[in-house]
């Protein structure tokens, strides 16, 4: 899977995802109105309404990019309904030839850590049959319980061909908090990077390693050296735009083969329309608003190169 | 919810939860043949056993314990179907007045921590309307990311009366290798502790805060410093029993009203007809080994005081 995201980033010359994170509020009027004329002001309803939304947004926006990354917070929050939208959002965009990472930031550990990664990754086994549950292709997996949580992932994902992006430095104001302290002179970012290439040793790709990391736009002087640091690991940056991550500030995230990072645009993308850039699209044309917004920011991140 | 919890563990004298921690391996062949014969050998047959068998547990202890604690990974795996599982376990455990803690190790940042905190603990504004998601009582959090990712789950519990656990010292063997490295001479896990005292205060009970900690059995030296570090905080204990955690060792989690802490037991329930111990119910009567299995934990551990 880490060799079909870098062949589709070599394809649309895109290293780009665009976050699937819905919100009700960024969903145009006309889509609520129909979604909640069939199912009411309901969860069902709701979940309707962000999936519909979804669909405007894939079908317009899947030739331009490789990857997309739905935030399975903004599904949850509905429910059961909403992880049905999740779960048909993925598998359209999987239809779509999409790469689907699933930000899902799960961590625990032993059996429970294999669990989720059978979930979203794997197949579970039920008396002789084998279903998958979610199906992603990649996975955002959170290390603070340590090796005891990821090497569950691994296994998993060595089994079914598929990788997971392990935070190492978030894109937050209070990121610094925990992660920036020093030990040993050094923040336990760089030790989590650190343990995040020896992970990516045990399940590499032809040229990068299924086990990636997560290090957010918003601090450049840390992609430079966390770069270094992993070399073979693949960096899902999140931060760019609305977050105040720049196309300049990206440079380091990336190898001199200008791989190993994809940068990640949410709100920016999806709610584009709601941007006075590309407001003249209005609300009914949100989709080719977004559309506008990806080769907009296709371009600003060439620009780096 | 903090006083609820207060009050159900003084009334059953038993600082005690049971996790909900299905797996298919067991549940007995009796559960399994009738949900397949049902639904087949499907993600919804393995759904209905683990929801039958949780049912069964929960019948024969609800009385004895204030609360539970379902694994949420142990549904997740189970896709759709297995979250439908997951909620009706915990709407059937509050039918039954138990306190649900969702085990979900949810974090996230900004509003997408508040869309997890809205889903597990809140409710989701739907037009007009406001919905529960899965409306646990408490849910336990990762703290990688800082006070950003925790202080949504805060503003939420605040609103509707609801509680976290944030995961401090976790009890697996590799729990150390970020964890117990030292920042400014103490172990991070201390530097966490401290953060969870702070941010308890912003929402406290009677005599408890609505932020607790995660801190494993198996560390009774940390548990001893994290007690003092964070005095008012509810400390959710994991790894008794199956892990290697000992009654004796439970002591230093305690404070001196008695109080503060609340041991988990998964497997060393659920499970009780698996052990040798109590062999003698047999698969069919699964449930009666966990309740006696729950009578001895709580007797195991009102030997402490």
């Amino acid at each position: 899977m880490i060799n079909k995201l870098v062949s589709k980033i070599q394809k649309t010359n895109a290293p780009v995802v665009v976050g699937l994170d819905p919100m009700l509020a960024y969903v145009p009027e006309h889509i609520t109105k129909a979604a909640f004329a069939e199912y009411g002001e309901t969860l069902e309803g709701a979940a309707e309404a962000i999936w519909q939304y979804n669909k405007g947004i894939v079908d317009n926006i899947y030739d331009l990019i490789p990857a997309v990354k739905p935030q399975i917070a903004m599904y949850e929050q509905f429910g059961i309904p909403g992880m049905i939208a999740f779960k048909k959002t993925v598998d359209y965009c999987k239809e779509k030839d999409l790469v689907v990472i699933g930000d899902v930031k799960r961590g625990d550990i032993g059996s429970t850590s294999a669990a989720y990664a059978v979930g979203h990754l794997g197949k579970v086994q039920v008396g002789s049959k084998a279903y998958a549950g979610f199906d992603e292709d990649f996975a955002t997996v959170n290390p603070y319980l340590g090796s005891d949580g990821i090497k569950p992932f691994i296994d998993v994902c060595k089994e079914n061909n598929k990788g997971i992006f392990v935070l190492v430095k978030t894109s937050n104001p209070s990121s610094g908090e925990f992660q920036d302290r020093l030990i040993d002179g050094r923040p336990l970012y760089e030790h989590v990077g650190e343990q995040v290439a020896k992970w990516g040793e045990e399940h590499m790709g032809d040229s990068y390693s299924y086990v990636g990391a997560v290090v957010g736009a918003t601090y450049p002087e840390m992609g430079k050296v966390l770069r270094k640091v992993m070399p073979k690991s693949f960096i899902l940056v999140p931060g760019y735009g609305a977050q105040g991550g720049t196309a300049e500030g990206l440079r380091p995230y990336f190898n001199e083969d200008g791989l190993g990072a994809i940068v990640n645009s949410s709100r920016g993308i999806i709610a584009a329309y709601k941007q006075e850039k590309y407001s003249q699209f209005g609300p009914e044309n949100y989709a080719d608003a977004s559309r506008q917004a990806t080769i907009d920011m296709i371009e600003d991140i060439a620009s780096i190169f």
